[in-house]
């Protein structure tokens, strides 16, 4: 007898019993103030991944050795903010009693504060490092505190003062970047210089590594709703990830691809290669 | 002395003080529940207007004859529906506290209601006229009350059962049809037939007229969010249009266009044409 | 605990055993002549299918009342003909074998005579209804006798003389048109005249109803890979498809949406309203 | 031994002496005031030709019976309208000297003028059919007075009152409405009521037939620098070709195809159907 | 009481009496060779900048620190070169007479020469840089002299020869080339080295800075007409302006955005940055 | 009197007899197990080439002073693999037999093969240089050993092991990669790193050089089907030709080439500029 068609990311085919990690999509971009449609990133991801290989060059390494469980996108209500978030965070909270490792796929960058609730209630300790072209430290945007532009200032107001690292950061108002500087945050504009030297004092913590694709430069992944010009090459992103994985990794997450507005599918691929080489890089 | 850059929709160049009619942008599309978009439709379509001849033929008319008045697009946060209404609702209110007739460009449909609080509360005896392909009926729309699938509904609410009525509906789940039937609204499946006995029964009484520019066939308008084939042709919908421009409209919208699901440019041309023949019809 | 992700065509969630109709995807192009790519309208269509309504306005009928079973897409290889005809019909064979009705998504229009030649084992009396723009009656195409310009003339050779009715064709050599009018098949030029007349004909007899989508006009359908303009409209096609739906179908399919070409996504959301209707008027 | 790419519409494969029809495009868009792009047509007309079948279900003529000579494109410096037209007069010329029917693609409609100069040398007492979305009669634009929003009224002046026959019109300022209300023209809006008598009218004499494809409806021809919604259906457009194709054509263009506006390729293939059957109900 | 609609580049809201720069846009593309389209850059571009940070963390400056207008868009005839040009020329005439910075956004380069016409009679000393991925060196274009590919040689014709500093040139025929070499102009092929040499002989002169955005290389600005691999990466662009910056700047622009040609807008967000560095830099 | 109209790749106007080059398309893409569309490659490379200069500013070389011949298209039927390999591989032969160098413009990789056969014939000690993103070296793709990603394992198979130098792979499955490592080939990750020294070892042996583009870095070229990122830049790619041109090339082509994936424009751009550079390098 036939069973109805099952759908995940090639290679993330286990089940969720055997499964060290979760993927799950968090298809939400409500507070998006420009262009939306990340909503649509992991169902097109999902779709376009039977079109990569399940082998790394650069890692040697391949999906297929090691057990992850695809638990699909969450549906969650578009308008609400704070439910969605909450939705979010049960998710990953259950994913978390499980001794498994949540990686989310966004969605607009707002979802991360879901998941990161949820792995703070069992870390008090948690750090955060943080690869993005914008700063998201706003006190809020146009009065709304749940805001794609704020994540990262509501993470730190969670968390405390100087447990997030910041990499690839170009841009943000002034009062972002003065922020960073009073010592909310530990921010590194444009690129990764100084992530080694980050890795090496966070050893042994429980670290959550979110990764806003907009980091990228623009040539490499047009597909994002904000871009913005001057960003690091793939290479510099792979690197920089596989330097982060050393670490006590509790939760993860990619997020900002918007499928559509790079109709080559060229940035969809890219995320995808970016997930891959995450995932092996997590896979010990 | 050189003033700053000015732009309006073509032909709308009154002051305020001397327009009859007020245009304003409602850029809100946070609760649309499959592609986003609608909140660029006011910009793109003030952008595109020059394109426009202000000349109908239909109705041998000339924007340039009338007072129009073109303010803006109002700044909304996206991700509170609720404040974006009221805050839609407040310059609605200002409008008409002015006398004048305000015509809102959306958005998703739901921003519908914002400015329908706004003229209920003068005119108590409200009548809608709505053109769509979509019931927008549901109690909710995953928990959500204030839905771009519920806006209607919403309205019902608010101004009374056998108030409303729908044409041109060929999308909804079964129980909206159920609430039509039930009396709640009157609703007119896939076309126009009966229009003009409505028109004719409603003769004197206060009118607000809502068109969501699905109504028309999907080759029509491809440029909306969920697309639904089987709608009315473009000279329906006008003929339609100069039919309702007989009673006293009080209030009235355009919405869900989609500017970049269409890159021909062809919605927008189409939607603005709408508008052209809407604005005209109500300059007498 | 979790099971994998699933995914179905909207209101297609039935388990195979309880299923009347077995909806699959046949993701093949190999013979395309012009632009390929309808390999990807069943991936797509199910993909978006979470946009559209299961309930019809037009029968007052909704998927979730019938058990309709979803067996996902065949892995076909592209660049052998016979190999995936042949797998295609080992999976209609199959579906056949359990007594149930096999309703295909191409892919291009070649892929019916997989599932053609599977009916007829079954029903040696078998009949054709052919919905199309292009006659597709070709001896060969380039010296290629699996061609999708040649589809209808391998069904005719495989049924025999008489049995197949061709509607709404307007593309093809002279050949072709000649091919038909010397009694091979009964072909009806440009619209459905005489459908009415045809179906009272058969009455009883086994019918196979194959639908290219290009039989709609290039306003409503543009997303095809050879688009013929001076096509049926959207509500002729449902009349059409509910008028054939009265005969015995024993085996039906859906081809030639090439989702990319429409980057609206409006022919997408077309097809998917044709499969509801085509799938409603089935389920009795 | 090989000779080089040659590359024709399809179907136009003629020596030029066997020849009693000429194509030649004129890739010249400098005055396009909204969107350029028409300059693409003839070139990516010709291109996607091969994908068009030489016969016509609609008047049962084949390309391949008669004698097409494809001339190519001519090339025209951009910037430089006056330039341009003398070089578009000084071909259709020298093919009107050897007997033969120039059939021009554009381009933007300001080409016209060109043809039409050296057909209105040979025959003064020229008659114009003119199908459009577009009045074209303006005095000028922004002071230009060759300029594809005046090509019309620099007809009008060069073969005098009363010979124009305008249908399908429905944009234009009231100025160019009232230039045709006195005479200057005949102007039908919209559609082609009364074709038929203009066509008896005209029997004998000597008729220049030009065709903005923009008189279609915008559904049917998003592909054209300025859309215009409300217009005629194909199958109108193709009925209207076959009755004014009795008269005695002496020179002819098809124009403002923008093919990058249309990316599904739709509007191209319909171009290419309109070109197909005028060109053979031009072959007697 | 409502002032009518105000649409600025961001940041750029000052009135013209304080202002020290005034931006105006040069919407003029009719002597475009290949694609066609610059005419809309700088409307996209106004319309997208309210997605971009008016702070720089490039140079910790923020463009609501200082004091630019915006003075829209020049209302250009197409298809007439030499009175666009003279357009133009009066409209930063008035600007220099005021003693405020022209910064022209172009449309395609030919605009260029209308302001340097301008600057030059103000300044009789004026040298310009240059950068391009074309060396617009040709004598004429298909014999027109006023052509975007001819705009830099009629500045050197105008200004004298050794006083035209060009960056980045990959692409010209070979006259052009050897025009450069001939000592007309200073030609640097694919990038700048030699730029800090260039000015610091350039000190305390009058220079005009002319960016074709086309510099850059094709990956980060594929939103352009003629688009030319091996070029400049955006760091090394805002490094080199910078440098450019510190020179006595009396007239600048930026050209050659073609938006329509990169959909996922891309382009114009690079363009909008370098923009922001360019008025940032010239901001003392 | 007129001829028929000719089009070739700019600059390749040769007659056969006087060429020492002979370039011609190969637009096959059946076995494309991803997105295809290659097919289209070299039709659009020629139709656009007009947009290109014929003199490279790397080499200081013009292709007007060379004898370059373009044969056009092969009319090759699509699904049957082996019959298209063996026309391409005919046309081959007789160039060859000419004495003349083929030059094919694919068309998905698997093209290469045919002509491979025909200077293997020819060139019995063979070896082959292949810059690629993949490894191409499966030994069959759902049972077909004919496909796009087994190409090179075939080419091994027929000229023999150790004279295949493969560089800038970085996506295969493992056992792609592990084929390479038994020494079938020599394979370089990513790069180019040790072609100066595979280029020295080869002097005078007769080389195949195929260049599948996706080798490319997928910003640099995102119009392919199969996309990978982390590939060369332009720059790389040009000195990897240069460098490769100094050996005793019999054969090559350029190939994955897939326009309409990028609708930009700038893959064929950068195609048509690598073509340009590989022409210019194999002229002595």
């Amino acid at each position: 007898m036939l069973s109805r068609n099952i759908e995940t990311f090639i290679g993330c085919e286990s089940e969720y019993d055997e499964a060290s990690i979760v993927i799950f999509g968090a298809p939400f971009d409500s507070t998006t103030s420009f262009r939306p449609g990340t909503r649509f990133a992991s169902r097109v991801m999902r779709s376009e991944s039977f079109g990569m290989e399940t082998f790394s060059p650069y890692q040697d390494k391949d999906l297929t050795d090691y057990n992850i469980f695809d638990g699909g996108d969450l549906e969650l209500a578009f308008g609400n903010s704070r439910r969605a978030l909450d939705d979010i965070g049960d998710f990953a909270r259950s994913v978390l009693a499980d001794g498994k490792l949540p990686l989310m796929i966004g969605g607009e960058h707002l979802v991360t504060l879901g998941t990161v609730e949820a792995v703070f209630e069992k870390h008090p300790d948690l750090h955060i490092i943080h690869f993005d072209a914008h700063a998201d430290l706003r006190a809020d945007y146009l009065g709304e505190t749940l805001s794609h532009a704020s994540v990262i200032r509501r993470c730190n107001e969670l968390i405390g003062d100087g447990k997030i690292y910041q990499f690839g950061i170009r841009s943000g108002d002034r009062e972002e970047f003065n922020y960073a500087k009073e010592g909310h945050t530990t921010m590194r504009r444009f690129d990764f210089v100084g992530l080694s030297e980050v890795v090496a004092s966070l050893k042994g913590l429980p670290v959550y590594f979110t990764i806003d694709l907009d980091v990228l430069d623009t040539s490499v992944f047009p597909g994002t709703g904000t871009q913005e010009a001057g960003g690091v090459t793939f290479n510099k992103l792979i690197n920089a990830i596989l330097l982060v994985s050393d670490l006590n990794i509790v939760g993860c997450d990619i997020n900002e691809l918007s499928p559509s507005l790079d109709q080559s599918g060229a940035s969809t691929a890219v995320a995808l290669k970016v997930l891959r080489e995450l995932l092996l890089s997590l896979c010990k």
